[in-house]
């Protein structure tokens, strides 16, 4: 510890927006404590209040970026009795700052998991405040520039067992023999639809078939497992192996969320392709054993 | 000023968006020109003209800003005869450099007034501009580069009496014995309406009920005098004291600014509350004391 | 070349959007290679898949961006056989760097043009990456960061002909002696549209008048060139001189594009003013000399 390099790099997740000055005013504060520190935005337009999909937004970067210090911040409880920590990871390469609400800990899996929690306890260490609402400003940046600046992780306050941590919210899937049941775990910008599955967890099912069928609120779809999003024909979906080696419901150059109606959170049915299947969409019924009911 | 360090920060405020490169190239220019220099985006997403929004947002990050330029940007009257200029503060230690349209003012008299005042006439210090309407890219920058390269303030042009400024377009509340008129001065990404009224200002009206009567368009609520948006029951509005130390009215995870038809500039009358008011809404006649009218 | 200065900066524009985690990653990442270089934005709302606004973009912002690396990253084909390559420009101070689909070709143009090319095909440079889709994080940010490291143009791949690469998407206007047929290059976040025609293009067609005639789908307008956006009457288009010394047809403080009817890529008529002609909006038929035909 004691001849350990002093942090450099801040980097910072929020649900601020870029509307107001939130994020400018927290970059103030961080670069005007440690004007050494360099900041990097992972993103700060994380769904209003939307902690699952922060925390898993935040476990997907962590992997990428550089030794130092992470501040998330998605607080619904601010300025409530939810607790303000930090969280030393990967042989103290890595701290992560926020709230205690699940949004660290899946990043801190990510990568090793947490080796010692503390509860900001130290107010020594926060700006004083107006009020008390803007913990990014008051609390978890100037404790990211603190700890640039070589205060130790034991100064931040008191310390915990991880394990009475808030867990995170990130679901895993149900893998059976016929089907696998799935979740949209992000949709990004260009409607790529990411599961909680890679495509290991799908070969058993797509039987060197090359394809799976897609159940989407009983409407089921066949979609080829690929590589890229331009092998997947116009007005199709594909299941494509994206950038974090996940499956991800795709279309080429559209969105394939709009067309499929799926969002964060969605439940995906996964099952084998059915013999000579080519990528029509079929209608089912919700009960697919029973014999169709007439329409009234 | 001899013996003063230079500047290394330029913290920047525009209304150019991020849809376009206009900030991208504006930041692009100071590099260039002062690589030393760090920049810091406090916003650029001010709504498109709106000078009075700017000035007020740059007047609440004054006081976190480091050391160093600010050059804020909103600038209807580009290319006409307004005045560029810029405004020395706090001992020399920060300059604000811009319009002179009401945008600089109130910030610097959140930092203890404007000190020197210079209009940017020196344009050995500007881009040669293929074009008259990005003064952020071939006027702003440049000079706020210039002076992290060491340029004196005082060679940016010609130095004026700050009494011929353009003022600021912030309004104060009207304080009664029975009332405060008030008036929204930001609806954040939250939809949360900050007032210009602090909760020193409504400790006589609340008379320790811990409460106060809204008034927005005739519509009367109750909101409770709060410390956190987790104190606010669902779906009633409360008086939160904001990050700035202002009264806001708020939801708790919802937008005030929504449910109450609040934007930026509107009139929010303050009353005492009523006896044994609970925080239901009532619909009130605009003349209070008028006997209800039935309807036709 | 062995005692040039090695690059310290890499400039950004893509069309990842801000929503997601794409431009922290990518960022991390240049930051994790090479912690001195300083990373500038100039854009990342280039419109999804808009190879053709995103190359409009580049070329614009290209002589204002400092010595260094430039990540462009507007990419369809991702993941697909269209290639990845670097340009070396401006007398190897300047190395683009993307895919090769017409992305930077343009504003290799701007500065000069393109005096090596070279396709990124040395995969030691690159990032493992667990799928294919993610080029901006896995290639084209390390190998731009490898670049800020010393590494050599030549250690990137395969030279290749520049001759070989895909043109750009910029299209010229056609001056006829009696009309101009320009086009829409750009629509910013005022509504402003700029023309793919400046000022000097159009003093023959004016003869002195100081105004035009613009024809937008069959509808005929009187613009006034102008030198600022107040110059122009309210609710009247101008053609103003932009920043970047194009004609842009605006209106005051309002959208021109809204106004219009214009979106980039649209085809706008420049005609001689009509004698005596004041401002008016004159419906036309598209045939200008054949009769008007009764409506049925």
């Amino acid at each position: 510890m004691a001849t350990r390099t002093p942090f450099d790099h801040v980097a910072l997740l929020t649900d601020y927006g870029l509307a107001d000055e939130f994020v400018g005013v927290m970059k103030s504060v961080i670069t005007d404590i440690a004007p050494h520190a360099r900041v990097t935005d992972i993103s700060h337009n994380v769904r209003e209040y939307d902690v699952r999909g922060g925390s898993l937004m935040l476990a997907r970067a962590i992997q990428y970026v550089p030794r130092g210090v992470v501040v998330a911040v998605v607080d619904p409880g601010v300025a409530t009795k939810r607790r303000m920590i930090a969280l030393e990871v990967a042989g103290g390469e890595g701290i992560l700052v926020g709230p205690d609400n699940g949004l660290l800990v899946p990043a801190a899996a990510m990568v090793g998991g947490v080796e010692r929690a503390v509860v900001l306890s130290n107010t020594d260490l926060h700006l004083p405040a107006p009020g008390l609402t803007f913990a990014g400003r008051d609390v978890f940046g100037p404790v990211a520039a603190h700890l640039c600046n070589g205060i130790g992780f034991d100064e931040l306050g008191d310390i915990v067992d991880p394990d009475i941590l808030m867990p995170g919210l990130v679901g895993l899937p149900q893998i059976g023999t016929n089907e696998i049941l799935a979740e949209v775990t992000w949709v990004d910008v260009y409607g790529n639809c990411q599961l909680n599955v890679g495509p290991d967890d799908v070969v058993a099912l797509a039987a060197g078939a090359g394809r799976l069928t897609i159940v989407v609120d009983a409407v089921e779809r066949s979609a080829g497992l690929v590589a890229s999003f331009d092998e997947i024909p116009d007005g199709a979906l594909g299941l494509v192996t994206d950038s974090y080696g996940m499956l991800a419901v795709a279309k080429r150059q559209d969105s394939a969320a709009r067309d499929a109606g799926l969002g964060s959170g969605d439940q995906v049915v996964l099952r084998a392709p059915r013999p000579g299947e080519g990528g029509a969409t079929t209608r089912v019924s919700l009960g697919k054993i029973a014999p169709e009911r007439p329409r009234q």
